[in-house]
Protein backbone atom coordinates (compact mmCIF):
# COMPACT_ATOMS: atom_id res chain seq x y z
CA UNK A 1 0.00 0.00 0.00
CA UNK A 2 1.21 3.40 -0.84
CA UNK A 3 2.45 5.60 1.76
CA UNK A 4 0.98 8.75 2.30
CA UNK A 5 3.13 12.15 2.03
CA UNK A 6 2.49 14.35 4.94
CA UNK A 7 3.70 17.99 4.70
CA UNK A 8 3.44 19.90 7.97
CA UNK A 9 2.45 23.37 7.79
CA UNK A 10 3.87 23.65 4.53
CA UNK A 11 4.71 27.20 3.75
CA UNK A 12 4.83 27.72 -0.45
CA UNK A 13 2.25 26.63 -2.97
CA UNK A 14 5.66 26.11 -5.24
CA UNK A 15 7.36 23.83 -3.22
CA UNK A 16 3.81 21.45 -2.84
CA UNK A 17 3.36 21.46 -6.57
CA UNK A 18 7.33 20.02 -6.81
CA UNK A 19 6.33 17.83 -4.09
CA UNK A 20 3.17 16.56 -6.05
CA UNK A 21 5.37 16.44 -9.30
CA UNK A 22 7.86 14.28 -7.29
CA UNK A 23 5.30 12.06 -6.27
CA UNK A 24 3.98 11.02 -9.22
CA UNK A 25 7.48 10.61 -10.76
CA UNK A 26 7.35 7.19 -8.09
CA UNK A 27 3.49 6.31 -8.40
CA UNK A 28 2.75 7.90 -5.19
CA UNK A 29 -0.52 10.29 -4.93
CA UNK A 30 -1.73 10.18 -1.27
CA UNK A 31 -0.89 13.74 -0.23
CA UNK A 32 -2.04 15.41 2.82
CA UNK A 33 -1.43 19.07 4.17
CA UNK A 34 -1.34 19.59 7.87
CA UNK A 35 -2.18 23.48 8.37
CA UNK A 36 -0.80 24.46 5.10
CA UNK A 37 0.48 28.48 5.41
CA UNK A 38 -1.37 29.79 2.71
CA UNK A 39 -4.33 27.75 2.52
CA UNK A 40 -5.40 25.21 -0.24
CA UNK A 41 -6.06 24.80 -2.73
CA UNK A 42 -2.99 27.24 -3.68
CA UNK A 43 -2.58 28.22 -7.31
CA UNK A 44 1.30 28.39 -7.00
CA UNK A 45 1.17 24.83 -6.89
CA UNK A 46 -0.11 24.68 -10.51
CA UNK A 47 2.86 24.97 -12.79
CA UNK A 48 5.39 23.25 -10.79
CA UNK A 49 3.29 20.12 -10.48
CA UNK A 50 4.07 19.95 -14.28
CA UNK A 51 1.34 17.88 -14.96
CA UNK A 52 0.78 15.81 -11.97
CA UNK A 53 -2.64 17.50 -11.50
CA UNK A 54 -4.00 14.23 -9.94
CA UNK A 55 -1.60 14.38 -6.77
CA UNK A 56 -2.72 18.01 -6.03
CA UNK A 57 -6.60 17.66 -6.68
CA UNK A 58 -7.09 14.43 -4.43
CA UNK A 59 -4.88 16.40 -1.50
CA UNK A 60 -6.20 16.18 1.98
CA UNK A 61 -6.14 18.93 4.72
CA UNK A 62 -6.26 18.48 8.32
CA UNK A 63 -5.91 20.19 11.40
CA UNK A 64 -3.17 18.73 13.23
CA UNK A 65 -0.61 16.07 12.57
CA UNK A 66 -2.43 13.45 14.44
CA UNK A 67 -5.70 13.52 11.98
CA UNK A 68 -3.49 13.53 9.37
CA UNK A 69 -1.78 10.29 10.62
CA UNK A 70 -5.18 8.97 12.42
CA UNK A 71 -5.14 5.74 9.62
CA UNK A 72 -1.86 5.24 9.22
CA UNK A 73 -0.26 1.84 11.08
CA UNK A 74 3.51 2.50 10.53
CA UNK A 75 4.29 6.78 11.09
CA UNK A 76 7.82 8.45 9.96
CA UNK A 77 8.99 11.77 10.22
CA UNK A 78 11.62 12.79 8.25
CA UNK A 79 14.34 14.67 10.64
CA UNK A 80 18.11 15.49 10.25
CA UNK A 81 19.20 14.46 13.83
CA UNK A 82 17.44 12.75 16.41
CA UNK A 83 15.82 15.06 19.05
CA UNK A 84 15.63 14.84 22.58
CA UNK A 85 12.93 12.39 22.02
CA UNK A 86 14.41 8.94 21.64
CA UNK A 87 13.36 6.83 18.77
CA UNK A 88 14.84 4.43 16.51
CA UNK A 89 15.98 5.86 13.39
CA UNK A 90 16.23 4.76 9.99
CA UNK A 91 17.60 5.78 6.45
CA UNK A 92 15.07 6.18 3.66
CA UNK A 93 16.55 2.68 1.99
CA UNK A 94 15.47 1.34 5.27
CA UNK A 95 12.39 2.53 5.79
CA UNK A 96 11.16 2.15 2.06
CA UNK A 97 11.74 -1.75 2.41
CA UNK A 98 9.91 -1.41 5.92
CA UNK A 99 6.95 0.19 4.10
CA UNK A 100 7.13 -2.34 0.91
CA UNK A 101 7.37 -5.62 3.61
CA UNK A 102 3.78 -4.66 5.51
CA UNK A 103 0.71 -4.92 4.19
CA UNK A 104 -0.26 -1.34 6.57
CA UNK A 105 -1.12 1.70 5.71
CA UNK A 106 2.45 4.21 6.13
CA UNK A 107 2.28 7.86 6.55
CA UNK A 108 5.74 10.49 6.52
CA UNK A 109 5.97 13.44 7.99
CA UNK A 110 7.55 16.27 6.56
CA UNK A 111 8.48 19.71 8.01
CA UNK A 112 8.05 23.03 6.98
CA UNK A 113 10.60 24.93 4.72
CA UNK A 114 12.60 26.98 7.23
CA UNK A 115 11.90 24.86 10.21
CA UNK A 116 11.68 21.38 10.17
CA UNK A 117 9.34 19.12 12.27
CA UNK A 118 8.45 20.88 15.48
CA UNK A 119 9.06 18.08 18.72
CA UNK A 120 5.60 17.84 19.19
CA UNK A 121 4.93 17.22 15.93
CA UNK A 122 7.25 13.41 16.26
CA UNK A 123 6.12 12.97 19.88
CA UNK A 124 3.80 10.37 18.47
CA UNK A 125 5.73 8.79 15.51
CA UNK A 126 7.38 5.40 15.68
CA UNK A 127 10.69 6.02 13.89
CA UNK A 128 12.66 8.81 12.28
CA UNK A 129 13.92 9.20 8.71
CA UNK A 130 17.23 10.94 8.36
CA UNK A 131 18.27 11.15 5.12
CA UNK A 132 22.50 10.53 4.38
CA UNK A 133 23.59 13.95 3.35
CA UNK A 134 27.02 16.18 3.83
CA UNK A 135 26.82 17.05 7.54
CA UNK A 136 27.80 20.72 6.51
CA UNK A 137 24.77 21.44 4.19
CA UNK A 138 22.25 18.74 4.90
CA UNK A 139 19.42 20.63 4.95
CA UNK A 140 17.56 19.34 1.55
CA UNK A 141 14.74 21.31 -0.38
CA UNK A 142 11.28 19.91 1.25
CA UNK A 143 10.40 18.66 -2.38
CA UNK A 144 13.90 17.15 -2.82
CA UNK A 145 13.55 15.23 0.71
CA UNK A 146 9.98 13.48 -0.37
CA UNK A 147 11.88 12.86 -3.46
CA UNK A 148 14.14 10.69 -2.17
CA UNK A 149 11.94 8.97 -0.39
CA UNK A 150 9.41 8.55 -2.94
CA UNK A 151 12.81 7.00 -5.37
CA UNK A 152 13.39 4.78 -2.87
CA UNK A 153 9.74 3.33 -2.18
CA UNK A 154 9.62 3.14 -5.97
CA UNK A 155 13.34 0.92 -5.80
CA UNK A 156 12.26 -1.19 -2.83
CA UNK A 157 11.32 -4.66 -3.82
CA UNK A 158 8.48 -6.03 -2.28
CA UNK A 159 10.03 -8.47 0.08
CA UNK A 160 7.32 -9.97 2.80
CA UNK A 161 9.14 -9.62 6.22
CA UNK A 162 10.68 -13.12 7.07
CA UNK A 163 8.62 -13.05 10.36
CA UNK A 164 4.31 -12.75 11.04
CA UNK A 165 4.06 -9.21 10.06
CA UNK A 166 3.12 -7.39 13.32
CA UNK A 167 1.20 -5.03 12.55
CA UNK A 168 0.96 -1.41 14.67
CA UNK A 169 -2.54 -0.21 15.54
CA UNK A 170 -3.64 3.09 13.33
CA UNK A 171 -2.18 6.22 14.94
CA UNK A 172 -5.77 7.30 15.82
CA UNK A 173 -5.90 4.19 18.11
CA UNK A 174 -2.52 4.88 20.32
CA UNK A 175 -3.67 8.60 20.10
CA UNK A 176 -7.05 7.73 22.22
CA UNK A 177 -4.78 5.32 24.33
CA UNK A 178 -2.23 8.39 25.04
CA UNK A 179 -5.25 11.02 25.67
CA UNK A 180 -6.50 8.09 28.02
CA UNK A 181 -3.16 7.85 29.93
CA UNK A 182 -2.93 11.75 30.61
CA UNK A 183 -6.42 12.39 31.35
CA UNK A 184 -6.67 9.63 34.20
CA UNK A 185 -2.87 10.34 35.22
CA UNK A 186 -4.05 14.54 35.63
CA UNK A 187 -6.49 13.22 38.43
CA UNK A 188 -4.29 11.40 40.12
CA UNK A 189 -1.98 14.72 40.45
CA UNK A 190 0.81 12.71 38.45
CA UNK A 191 1.55 15.64 36.63
CA UNK A 192 3.69 17.58 39.41
CA UNK A 193 5.13 20.54 38.97
CA UNK A 194 2.59 21.70 36.66
CA UNK A 195 5.67 23.00 34.20
CA UNK A 196 6.94 19.67 33.48
CA UNK A 197 3.44 18.21 32.65
CA UNK A 198 4.05 18.75 28.71
CA UNK A 199 7.80 17.26 28.73
CA UNK A 200 6.20 14.47 31.07
CA UNK A 201 3.36 13.50 28.75
CA UNK A 202 6.00 13.85 25.64
CA UNK A 203 7.86 11.00 27.62
CA UNK A 204 4.72 8.94 28.31
CA UNK A 205 3.93 9.60 24.43
CA UNK A 206 7.33 8.54 23.31
CA UNK A 207 7.50 5.07 24.69
CA UNK A 208 3.69 4.16 24.00
CA UNK A 209 4.73 5.24 19.95
CA UNK A 210 8.07 3.09 20.14
CA UNK A 211 6.12 0.25 21.94
CA UNK A 212 4.30 -0.04 18.60
CA UNK A 213 1.07 -1.98 20.05
CA UNK A 214 -1.58 -4.13 17.62
CA UNK A 215 -4.76 -2.71 17.74
CA UNK A 216 -5.67 -5.50 20.25
CA UNK A 217 -2.80 -4.56 22.58
CA UNK A 218 -4.33 -1.20 22.82
CA UNK A 219 -7.53 -2.48 23.75
CA UNK A 220 -6.56 -4.29 26.33
CA UNK A 221 -4.54 -1.55 27.69
CA UNK A 222 -7.17 0.76 27.84
CA UNK A 223 -9.34 -1.31 29.54
CA UNK A 224 -6.32 -1.54 32.29
CA UNK A 225 -6.34 2.06 32.39
CA UNK A 226 -9.73 2.05 32.87
CA UNK A 227 -9.44 -0.63 35.78
CA UNK A 228 -6.85 1.51 37.55
CA UNK A 229 -8.78 4.59 37.18
CA UNK A 230 -11.84 3.25 38.95
CA UNK A 231 -13.06 5.12 41.93
CA UNK A 232 -11.46 2.88 45.55
CA UNK A 233 -14.10 1.77 47.55
CA UNK A 234 -12.70 3.90 50.91
CA UNK A 235 -10.64 2.52 53.61
CA UNK A 236 -8.75 0.20 50.41
CA UNK A 237 -6.25 3.09 49.84
CA UNK B 1 37.05 11.85 -7.39
CA UNK B 2 33.62 13.89 -7.64
CA UNK B 3 31.86 13.77 -10.77
CA UNK B 4 31.08 17.01 -12.81
CA UNK B 5 27.52 18.23 -13.18
CA UNK B 6 26.75 19.46 -16.52
CA UNK B 7 23.85 20.98 -17.92
CA UNK B 8 23.44 21.76 -21.01
CA UNK B 9 21.25 24.59 -22.35
CA UNK B 10 19.77 25.09 -19.08
CA UNK B 11 16.46 27.47 -19.45
CA UNK B 12 15.68 28.55 -15.76
CA UNK B 13 18.17 30.27 -13.53
CA UNK B 14 15.66 29.13 -10.52
CA UNK B 15 16.88 25.49 -11.38
CA UNK B 16 20.28 26.11 -11.89
CA UNK B 17 20.29 27.47 -8.04
CA UNK B 18 18.23 24.56 -6.87
CA UNK B 19 20.98 22.49 -8.86
CA UNK B 20 23.30 23.92 -6.90
CA UNK B 21 22.26 22.82 -3.15
CA UNK B 22 21.29 19.64 -3.97
CA UNK B 23 24.94 18.90 -5.44
CA UNK B 24 26.41 21.14 -1.88
CA UNK B 25 23.83 18.49 0.06
CA UNK B 26 25.45 15.32 -1.52
CA UNK B 27 29.20 17.05 -1.20
CA UNK B 28 29.55 17.44 -4.98
CA UNK B 29 30.74 21.08 -6.24
CA UNK B 30 31.95 20.84 -9.90
CA UNK B 31 29.13 22.22 -11.58
CA UNK B 32 29.32 22.96 -15.42
CA UNK B 33 27.08 24.91 -17.81
CA UNK B 34 26.67 24.42 -21.67
CA UNK B 35 25.38 27.62 -23.39
CA UNK B 36 22.96 28.69 -20.62
CA UNK B 37 19.56 30.12 -22.02
CA UNK B 38 19.70 33.36 -19.81
CA UNK B 39 23.37 33.77 -20.05
CA UNK B 40 25.73 33.70 -16.71
CA UNK B 41 26.05 34.48 -13.69
CA UNK B 42 22.05 34.27 -13.16
CA UNK B 43 20.76 36.34 -10.20
CA UNK B 44 17.66 33.70 -9.95
CA UNK B 45 19.89 31.07 -9.28
CA UNK B 46 21.04 32.52 -5.67
CA UNK B 47 17.88 32.41 -4.00
CA UNK B 48 17.02 28.55 -4.29
CA UNK B 49 20.48 27.61 -3.87
CA UNK B 50 20.02 28.43 -0.02
CA UNK B 51 23.48 29.22 0.84
CA UNK B 52 24.81 26.81 -1.94
CA UNK B 53 26.82 30.05 -3.57
CA UNK B 54 30.67 27.95 -3.31
CA UNK B 55 29.16 25.77 -6.23
CA UNK B 56 27.16 28.46 -7.91
CA UNK B 57 30.81 31.18 -7.87
CA UNK B 58 32.84 28.56 -9.25
CA UNK B 59 30.50 26.92 -11.93
CA UNK B 60 32.00 27.22 -15.25
CA UNK B 61 30.48 27.82 -18.76
CA UNK B 62 31.27 26.28 -21.59
CA UNK B 63 30.01 26.54 -25.59
CA UNK B 64 29.60 22.82 -26.28
CA UNK B 65 29.19 20.05 -24.38
CA UNK B 66 32.45 18.12 -25.68
CA UNK B 67 34.50 21.34 -24.28
CA UNK B 68 32.78 20.80 -20.83
CA UNK B 69 33.45 17.41 -21.17
CA UNK B 70 36.91 16.96 -22.56
CA UNK B 71 38.69 16.57 -19.10
CA UNK B 72 36.45 13.47 -18.30
CA UNK B 73 37.08 9.85 -18.64
CA UNK B 74 33.44 8.42 -17.51
CA UNK B 75 30.98 10.39 -19.49
CA UNK B 76 26.93 9.45 -19.10
CA UNK B 77 24.13 11.24 -19.80
CA UNK B 78 20.85 11.15 -18.15
CA UNK B 79 17.96 9.96 -20.82
CA UNK B 80 14.85 8.79 -20.07
CA UNK B 81 15.00 6.02 -22.79
CA UNK B 82 17.75 4.94 -24.84
CA UNK B 83 17.53 6.74 -28.35
CA UNK B 84 18.23 5.56 -32.18
CA UNK B 85 21.92 5.50 -30.84
CA UNK B 86 23.07 2.14 -28.97
CA UNK B 87 24.69 2.18 -26.17
CA UNK B 88 25.22 0.58 -22.70
CA UNK B 89 22.40 1.71 -20.14
CA UNK B 90 22.79 2.40 -16.39
CA UNK B 91 20.78 3.29 -13.15
CA UNK B 92 21.67 5.89 -11.29
CA UNK B 93 22.70 3.47 -8.40
CA UNK B 94 25.35 1.10 -10.99
CA UNK B 95 26.71 4.56 -12.26
CA UNK B 96 27.15 5.68 -8.90
CA UNK B 97 29.19 2.20 -7.81
CA UNK B 98 31.08 2.24 -11.39
CA UNK B 99 32.17 5.94 -10.42
CA UNK B 100 32.96 5.55 -6.97
CA UNK B 101 34.87 2.70 -8.30
CA UNK B 102 37.29 4.38 -11.04
CA UNK B 103 40.27 7.02 -10.01
CA UNK B 104 38.92 8.82 -13.18
CA UNK B 105 36.95 12.02 -13.76
CA UNK B 106 33.71 11.13 -14.42
CA UNK B 107 31.36 14.06 -16.19
CA UNK B 108 27.51 13.67 -15.80
CA UNK B 109 24.62 15.79 -18.95
CA UNK B 110 21.69 16.55 -18.05
CA UNK B 111 19.54 18.17 -20.68
CA UNK B 112 17.66 21.05 -20.67
CA UNK B 113 14.14 21.68 -18.69
CA UNK B 114 11.16 21.21 -21.59
CA UNK B 115 13.35 19.47 -24.21
CA UNK B 116 15.73 16.84 -22.54
CA UNK B 117 19.46 16.13 -24.21
CA UNK B 118 18.88 16.06 -28.18
CA UNK B 119 20.81 13.10 -29.63
CA UNK B 120 23.87 15.05 -31.13
CA UNK B 121 24.53 15.51 -26.93
CA UNK B 122 24.35 12.06 -26.32
CA UNK B 123 26.88 10.69 -29.44
CA UNK B 124 30.18 10.65 -27.98
CA UNK B 125 28.99 9.75 -24.71
CA UNK B 126 29.67 6.45 -23.14
CA UNK B 127 26.96 5.84 -21.02
CA UNK B 128 22.90 6.47 -20.64
CA UNK B 129 21.87 6.65 -17.12
CA UNK B 130 18.24 6.04 -16.18
CA UNK B 131 16.21 7.19 -13.56
CA UNK B 132 13.72 4.26 -12.54
CA UNK B 133 10.41 6.18 -12.35
CA UNK B 134 7.18 5.33 -13.39
CA UNK B 135 6.43 4.95 -17.64
CA UNK B 136 3.23 7.12 -17.38
CA UNK B 137 4.88 9.90 -15.34
CA UNK B 138 8.50 9.78 -15.75
CA UNK B 139 9.89 13.00 -16.41
CA UNK B 140 11.76 14.64 -13.23
CA UNK B 141 12.51 18.09 -12.51
CA UNK B 142 16.12 18.76 -13.74
CA UNK B 143 17.16 19.34 -9.96
CA UNK B 144 15.24 16.80 -9.16
CA UNK B 145 17.28 14.43 -11.88
CA UNK B 146 20.22 15.99 -10.09
CA UNK B 147 19.30 15.21 -6.86
CA UNK B 148 18.64 11.50 -7.50
CA UNK B 149 22.61 11.17 -9.18
CA UNK B 150 24.09 12.81 -6.23
CA UNK B 151 22.26 11.39 -3.89
CA UNK B 152 23.32 7.66 -5.12
CA UNK B 153 26.88 8.61 -5.56
CA UNK B 154 26.91 10.06 -1.79
CA UNK B 155 25.77 6.46 -0.82
CA UNK B 156 27.79 4.41 -3.17
CA UNK B 157 30.90 2.94 -1.09
CA UNK B 158 34.33 3.12 -2.54
CA UNK B 159 34.90 0.13 -3.11
CA UNK B 160 37.53 -1.03 -6.09
CA UNK B 161 36.87 -2.53 -9.00
CA UNK B 162 37.78 -6.52 -8.60
CA UNK B 163 39.78 -6.01 -12.00
CA UNK B 164 42.53 -3.62 -13.08
CA UNK B 165 40.89 -0.60 -13.88
CA UNK B 166 41.34 0.52 -17.70
CA UNK B 167 40.74 3.82 -17.34
CA UNK B 168 39.03 5.29 -20.52
CA UNK B 169 40.97 8.73 -22.63
CA UNK B 170 39.74 12.00 -21.29
CA UNK B 171 36.99 13.19 -23.77
CA UNK B 172 39.05 15.51 -25.79
CA UNK B 173 41.42 12.80 -26.80
CA UNK B 174 38.49 10.67 -28.34
CA UNK B 175 36.70 14.17 -29.81
CA UNK B 176 39.83 14.43 -31.50
CA UNK B 177 40.18 10.70 -33.02
CA UNK B 178 36.49 11.82 -33.72
CA UNK B 179 36.83 14.78 -35.91
CA UNK B 180 40.53 13.10 -37.30
CA UNK B 181 38.44 9.80 -38.59
CA UNK B 182 35.29 12.31 -39.89
CA UNK B 183 38.30 14.42 -41.98
CA UNK B 184 39.70 11.55 -43.38
CA UNK B 185 36.96 9.94 -44.35
CA UNK B 186 35.40 13.14 -46.33
CA UNK B 187 38.60 13.36 -47.95
CA UNK B 188 38.02 9.37 -49.52
CA UNK B 189 34.54 10.58 -50.84
CA UNK B 190 33.08 8.05 -47.88
CA UNK B 191 30.43 9.79 -46.92
CA UNK B 192 27.63 9.35 -49.77
CA UNK B 193 24.99 11.02 -50.34
CA UNK B 194 25.65 14.28 -48.76
CA UNK B 195 22.57 13.99 -46.80
CA UNK B 196 23.22 10.99 -44.80
CA UNK B 197 26.89 12.34 -43.66
CA UNK B 198 25.17 13.27 -40.22
CA UNK B 199 23.66 10.40 -39.55
CA UNK B 200 26.97 7.92 -40.37
CA UNK B 201 29.26 10.61 -38.47
CA UNK B 202 26.88 9.83 -35.48
CA UNK B 203 27.03 6.13 -35.95
CA UNK B 204 31.23 6.25 -35.78
CA UNK B 205 31.10 8.40 -32.96
CA UNK B 206 28.78 5.95 -30.73
CA UNK B 207 31.16 2.84 -31.87
CA UNK B 208 34.59 4.69 -30.75
CA UNK B 209 32.84 5.86 -27.68
CA UNK B 210 30.94 2.86 -26.34
CA UNK B 211 34.93 1.49 -27.05
CA UNK B 212 36.05 3.25 -24.07
CA UNK B 213 39.53 3.88 -25.32
CA UNK B 214 42.53 4.65 -23.06
CA UNK B 215 44.50 7.85 -24.18
CA UNK B 216 47.31 5.16 -25.65
CA UNK B 217 44.75 3.23 -27.85
CA UNK B 218 43.73 6.61 -29.17
CA UNK B 219 46.65 7.75 -29.60
CA UNK B 220 47.47 4.26 -31.57
CA UNK B 221 44.68 4.48 -33.42
CA UNK B 222 45.13 8.26 -34.44
CA UNK B 223 48.63 6.98 -36.36
CA UNK B 224 46.44 4.13 -38.20
CA UNK B 225 44.18 6.54 -39.46
CA UNK B 226 47.57 9.03 -40.22
CA UNK B 227 48.75 5.77 -42.21
CA UNK B 228 46.07 5.16 -43.48
CA UNK B 229 45.15 8.79 -45.21
CA UNK B 230 48.76 9.19 -46.91
CA UNK B 231 49.00 9.91 -50.40
CA UNK B 232 49.11 7.00 -52.43
CA UNK B 233 52.47 6.34 -54.64
CA UNK B 234 50.48 6.03 -58.39
CA UNK B 235 50.00 2.91 -59.83
CA UNK B 236 49.23 1.01 -56.27
CA UNK B 237 45.85 1.73 -55.90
Amino acid sequence: MEPAIILVRPQLGMNIGMVARAMANFGLSDLRLVAPRDGWPNPDAGPPAAGADHVLASARVFATVGEALADCHLSYATAFRPRDVQKPVRTPREAAAEMRGSPAKAGILFGPERSGLATDDIVTVQTLVTIPADPGFASLNLAQAVLVLAYEWFLASAVPPASPERVPAPQADLEGLIGQLNDALAETGYFFPPQRTRATQRTLAGILAAARFTADEIRTLRGVIRALSRPRPPGRD
